[in-house]
């Protein structure tokens, strides 16, 4: 039997690079693969369940968590605060789940330092005029918040060196495929393998 | 558009561990990888075809390019010579190909020195009982030759942690998907891509 410590799977991009359709599907094909529900003080979007997408909590009370040093990694995002609880991150990687992440490049760089084992995955829109047509289709956002979400991804998308993977989303069902392909490889590495398989437990 | 040097795959195994129906399979899978026809001083198996499996060449033909430095790998297994002809190898990277090769880990040990970013991967039957069973299922082989493999691949497993990946060939379908997710996921990794990827082409 192979046991090892679960991988943190980091999944960063700018908003309307599809990432949040990405991450909902692996969790559909890859049920063993544990989500992390961030906290965050921004509003709900359509859609949104509270407990699942996001934890939606009150400023003051992310501020509490802040003091408290419970979150693994925090950040300001247009205005909205963005965390991730600490402890049952810890536990699901100790019991040797792997768990993945939905998070910013601020909140990415924070758990790459923590987690250095971590593998980063970075997910881009095909063009940024791609990109601009899909913020622009969401219709859930104003004209002004297009544009603030266009600057920062021009800002994101150069840091996209700091990232393991790079996926450039141009049909949802291969970036999927892709995604789905570097979980899978990630947990054959042996590097990953290296401390709880020592001698190959081949039986003779 | 993304361009970059193809990849080398290198797939190892003890015989007996599934490796050619899965390289096989792949083949048919992920039909743009191009595949690297060894040569070999050992006799065809029924059903290989010269050419495709291998290139069956006699011993005097095989010292001659030796000598003349046109092998990429090469080694003695079982008794028996094989080689990787180095110029067609060249070739397919530098277009862009990624090329898979399966081969004993000798000729993995050679390739890795000559080129350092290839990607190597061992595959393993789960125990050495269902190995010994597999080697006795072929029915091609005499006792003394099935404990010959037996014993070499005892000597190779011991050598899993000079590979990248390795894959426990439980199941074909799994071992398949798995293999085939290692070369998606690789072609996805940032730092292939630093070179011919410099500054994230994304037209505005």
């Amino acid at each position: 039997m192979i046991r090892r410590r679960g991988t943190l799977f980091v999944v960063s991009a700018p908003s309307g690079a599809g990432k949040t359709t990405l991450c909902r599907e692996i969790r559909r094909r890859l049920p063993d693969v544990r989500y992390s529900v961030s906290c965050t003080t921004r509003v709900p979007r359509a859609g949104e369940v509270d407990g699942a997408d996001f934890r939606f909590i009150a400023e003051d009370e992310f501020r509490v968590m802040l003091e408290r040093e419970e979150l693994a990694e925090w950040a300001t995002v247009h205005g909205h605060l963005y965390g991730t609880p600490a402890a049952p991150l810890e536990a699901a990687l100790g019991q040797g789940h792997d768990v993945l992440l939905d998070i910013d490049t601020q909140g990415a760089a924070q758990l790459r330092a923590r987690y250095p084992e971590a593998v980063l995955v970075f997910i881009v829109a095909p063009s940024m005029a791609e990109l601009e047509q899909r913020l622009r289709e969401r219709r859930s956002d104003a004209e002004s918040e297009i544009a603030r979400r266009l600057a920062r991804a021009r800002e994101e998308i150069a840091l996209w060196r700091r990232y393991d993977y790079l996926i450039v989303n141009r049909d949802v069902k291969d970036a999927m495929e892709h995604l789905e392909s570097i979980i899978l490889a990630e947990r054959c590495r042996t590097a990953r393998l290296g401390l709880t398989f020592p001698d190959l437990e081949v039986t003779t």
